[in-house]
């Protein structure tokens, strides 16, 4: 038994409800998008250039809370996929996006839902082109297949580190995990003491990712390889030296953090292991050759992007973390895994 | 509370080992692709070539049965995408992919749909490119963003139906959606007179649907306009004069119907709609002016694509079907929609 079965209701149905009315302006700037009144968009890479492809999905109870905003939703779901553009050196030109609700969405989350989806289209210089809408059981999940432009032949990649080359990180790390930690609200995050302010901050940084657009030049310029932190530094970063064939030495105490993350560390020692292994950072990690260091740092400075060095690519393999006395800290929990 | 909370595994996880070993082997033939070893994929249009974005996705108990053999799966959820590229007139060139698993899947069902994954690409030349997978409740769901290439302008479009163009569609209609009830077996569908082979032929119109790929260099060459059939002739034909401001007659008799069909609807009257109001078909409707149909004719036969003509465009709105005697046809139930 499908739902195919079920009788259709009239032509002005709540499919094209949703796409007129709701997704439509999100496709207004962007020619090949047809209004999203065809079967597909076309998309012209300007010459020279070629397409960096992503995708990614988020889902109620597993990227975000149901009851989280439905603008925070609709942000969040495109800025995880920007975060792979960014990270690529690509910069960031349409999607597409599938969305799935198990029941017909109000008119009131959808106008939320499309508002946060425009204000990081409009963050990010990118437009809804095409996509997909469908009702089913399970929880309501937002997948978007994210189209950037770089030049012919430099994306950058994940695989391309050497040993010797310095490791920087964008932003700072750990705020979004303490964010969803205190977003929860469950547990320990109940009672510690934390200033509202640092709080919101970090639960901001869980609920609206921001990677770092600015960053796209300066990586495709010099890094040598790059992703984006969002499963945790310790497992991206295992990630990334894998498929380089080398190893990493990551020096604990010259993770970036935040203000508000420092205080919510003073305040639940606990948490002491999350800059390092929690997820949904959505910064740039990015290898960079000694010979291009400085012009990296002045790159991103002139770019107004905040890097800070955290490493070295080594000639072994995996990551090694060192505290400040040079003694190599183990993990419970290494990062987020997808099963 | 969000499964990110979740202790996670070891680095050789259950999401490598999906993507290692029964995904990567889809992409070896794409060298943007990376071995599905990056963050994002790249893809080179050819000088003077545009993309096609098309984003599909297909659900347990929505479009497929929980139970269908995985390399069905597989094959339908590659190919109902395939189907909006052909339609464009856009030859296939790569795709990605979110796969939603509600609990870790078996080996065995990988294999399986990772191999019909594979016939499907073998039959439109096209290779996964990248994606996504993750394990979240509801039911299975396989997202899909397909990518075709069009000499650039030429994507063949919804909304540029004339009147006086003649409406073809290929194939034969009907057969999957008669397919569909015999494979859910339930009511009238347990007790009909139809040989084995007829079923068969049906049901495997609904398991895995064949779009017309050589119809892609005809569509470009001789049609004003052209979709694919996926949600009933009526309500397709409907959306297409609808974006072009038009209407549409149909000559009901000239539905072209495959011998399996003709049996089913003998051997089951009250399923005389369905040629025209079934979903499922992936065949392309295509408007072609009247100067070019005979060209259009031509070029199908040497493309060895099957035509048939059902009607006319019109001056008027919505279309009106017509039948033996020249009545206008009602349906109780114009076609599937998603909501």
């Amino acid at each position: 038994m499908t739902s195919r079965d079920r009788p259709a209701s009239k032509m002005a149905n709540g499919e094209a409800h949703i796409i007129h009315d709701f997704l439509a302006p999100l496709a207004a700037g962007h020619v090949g998008a047809l209004g999203l009144m065809d079967d597909a968009a076309f998309i012209t890479p300007p010459a020279g250039h070629e397409i960096v492809a992503t995708m990614d999905a988020v889902a109620a109870g597993v990227h975000f809370f149901p009851d989280d905003a439905p603008a925070d939703i609709g942000w969040k779901a495109l800025a995880v996929n920007v975060s792979d553009l960014i990270a690529k050196g690509a910069t960031p030109h349409a999607y597409l996006m599938s969305l799935a609700f198990p029941e017909p969405p109000a008119d009131a989350w959808l106008a939320g839902f499309a508002r946060g989806l425009m204000e990081c289209q409009q963050a990010y210089v990118i437009t809804l082109a095409g996509g997909d809408t469908d009702r089913r059981p399970g929880p309501l999940s937002v997948t978007i297949t994210a189209l950037g432009l770089v030049p012919t032949g430099q994306m950058v990649r994940r695989a391309t580190a050497h040993p010797g080359d310095h490791i920087f990180v964008t932003g700072t790390l750990g705020d979004a995990a303490l964010g969803l930690r205190l977003r929860a609200g469950d547990g320990e995050a109940a009672g510690i003491a934390l200033g509202a302010s640092d709080r919101a901050a970090l639960v901001g940084r869980y609920l609206r990712p921001v990677p770092p657009l600015a960053a796209v030049s300066v990586l495709r310029q010099h890094a040598s390889a790059a992703m984006d932190v969002s499963d945790g530094l310790v497992k991206d970063l295992g990630r990334m030296v894998q498929a380089s064939g080398c190893g990493a030495g990551v020096d604990l105490a010259a993770l970036p953090l935040s203000t508000a993350a420092r205080a919510a560390l003073i305040a639940a020692p606990s948490w002491q292991d999350i800059p390092a292994t929690g997820g949904d950072d959505y910064q740039v990690l990015a290898c960079v050759a000694p010979s291009a260091v400085a012009d990296f740092r002045a790159s991103a400075a002139a770019a107004g992007v905040v890097v800070t060095e955290i490493g070295r690519a080594t000639d072994g393999a995996g990551v090694v973390v060192l505290d400040r006395d040079g003694r190599p800290v183990t993990f419970a929990t290494p990062g987020y895994d997808h099963f």
